[in-house]
């Protein structure tokens, strides 16, 4: 996508091929800086501490992490600490395990010598694939804003809300979740995207907003309490969001709050529809509830936000009093029987095992 | 209840018969300050303004700030202009209207030389009553925290969620959500809180935990996005909930969000409650989904956030892209289907059309 009319990507692999260069997501939308990531153990940090978020885009970033153990020493104990160490800076999202097994099974295959060059090699094609994996998520779900279009009729805009950021920013492009509005968008359709802020690292006001408004896609942020109030009263046509892992069953783990909305969504007959590269699916996993580990992250997420003063400065304030503990569980997952469908790139399925199933043998 | 150890309420009566004091609740949790209030128009700006907050507060300050208009001038176009211009201070809690409406039948019944005297004393009532009904929320909702005190034998604490401040800071003593609470840890019951941020304003993260914190009542603030995720997983025995305006068939309006967290308690089979003063009934709506006004406040409630940096400066932050729009519904109404009871200073009552008319004909 383009920024200021320049194209950007969130990741780009350097040209030495010897590091990357991410965005450094905690300083948007106030700061876009670029920073360089020349170790696993950078690439651990950057993933760890979020400089880079968001499930398809760690696990790009994790595999070029890889590549560049495999660069300075690629025996196995090395690479096999490298791919723990790696796998182990979110437990969440599934594409991080699902990037850097790919691109161990891709270099044990290869003499030491060889390694670093395949790795990188593999890589490229996780990221590149990233992109193609995408647009088609864009392409599937682009008919579902089409058909809402066509019965409006030129009484507004087509009205999307969606939670978090699966945006270019959480990709190597295009997003999961925003595709099919990126692409109306460019089609000429009349979109307009309810942003939840989503606390506590407020990624929807930050990042979905900062995205949409390079684009030129009208939107309006609103707080994440707010979008079961504007499903009741029929201001929400369609919900979009991406997802962190998917079950077996369709149970969907997204960021937390993501399922207050799939509730809404029911109660009100709103469509609520998940973007979900296969990569994200976990199959090994029988149920979602109960089984996708939920990541609990700092009370500090909450309790102090980061912001820019008047002056242009940016500073951390407190927002809690003093001696007040507070808990931070980074997802939630939402039940299958909430989830209209899957979005994936070969199409729409059924949140629901035997579909999903069938799918990945069709696919393998 | 009591801050530091010295029993504070968060308004009271200047001894002069001539203005009140109110606690100034924006600065909370940070700084705790009182500010005098003299006129009907300070009174004005400081509800809509949101020094002062919670439904039964603002209606028992407004009360205050008709009888400040009685002792300048008591005449009817006066003090028929000042009603006015305090019921549009905000547009969605019934309880300004109500005590507006209650200070003006009084002074209407007297002579322009004792009207002032007749609406202090009516002032002084609606402040003193509002302490006695909430003290019986208090009683009426206790056995529901003691049952499942005497289910758990010994197995941690009761874990009651709570969303927004239905707080003492919201009334004038004791809070409605929270009596019971205040009330069963006063009595010895192990309870623990979870506070819901709420967004934009953060009255749960500044002014539940803030309250609760003097209290000694253990506690944990969330952000609003969690507490479907708390519940799925069992960690919430009990929702309790304040409300700015219940419809003549139980629909609840109350803090934006209150209808997600009413959605998850349903969902995962988590009993729902409302705590209401009967002068927060509106009978003359029939239904509250459809019917009741919803305040929509600026967007910068939601674009800035104000808070403590390391220096203890109260500095505000910009948290969104410049140039995103932001939209700002304060309230939003729970459907009467999700709520286990309402419970009012008579005890638990149906969030039914019938029971409701009952209720308030046997009490008339």
């Amino acid at each position: 996508m383009k920024v200021n009319g320049v194209a950007l990507r969130p990741l780009r692999a350097l040209p030495d091929g010897l590091g990357v260069e991410v965005i450094d997501q905690r300083l948007l939308p106030h700061r876009l800086q670029m920073r360089p990531l020349g170790s696993a153990r950078e690439v651990f940090v950057a993933i760890r501490e979020m400089w880079v978020r968001g499930a398809p885009l760690i696990g790009a970033v994790a595999a070029y992490g890889l590549a560049m153990q495999a660069r300075r020493d690629a025996s196995d104990g090395a690479l096999a600490n490298a791919a723990a160490l790696l796998k182990g800076a979110r437990p969440t999202a599934v594409n991080l395990a699902w990037a850097l097994d790919r691109v161990m099974r891709v270099v044990m295959a290869h003499g030491v010598g060889r390694r670093a060059d395949a790795a990188w090699a593999e890589a490229d094609a996780i990221a590149e694939r990233d992109v193609q994996v995408n647009e088609a998520i864009g392409r599937h779900a682009l008919p579902l804003l089409q058909a809402i279009a066509a019965r409006r009729q030129g009484g507004g805009p087509v009205n999307v809300l969606t939670h978090c950021n699966a945006g270019w920013l959480a990709t190597v492009d295009w997003g999961t979740a925003t595709s099919p509005i990126y692409q109306a968008h460019a089609a000429g359709m009349a979109v307009h995207v309810w942003v939840d802020e989503t606390r506590p690292r407020n990624q929807g006001a930050s990042l979905t907003a900062w995205e949409l408004g390079q684009a030129g896609v009208p939107h309006t942020v609103i707080a994440d309490n707010a979008g079961g109030h504007l499903m009741q009263h029929g201001r929400v046509d369609l919900c979009i969001v991406g997802c962190d892992r998917v079950a077996a069953n369709g149970d969907a783990c997204n960021k937390i709050g993501t399922y207050l909305k799939a509730l809404a969504a029911r109660d009100s007959g709103v469509p609520f529809y998940v973007a979900m590269p296969t990569s994200t699916l976990d199959l090994g996993l029988a149920d979602g509830v109960h089984g996708i580990p939920i990541e609990e992250r700092s009370g500090r997420e909450l309790t102090h936000v980061s912001g820019r003063t008047a002056s242009g400065e940016m500073v951390e304030v407190q927002l809690t009093p003093d001696g007040s503990a507070a808990a931070n569980p980074a997802f939630d997952v939402t039940p299958a029987r909430l989830i209209t469908a899957l979005v994936t790139e070969y199409g729409l399925v059924p949140a629901e095992a035997g579909a999903l199933r069938q799918l990945m043998e069709e696919r393998a």
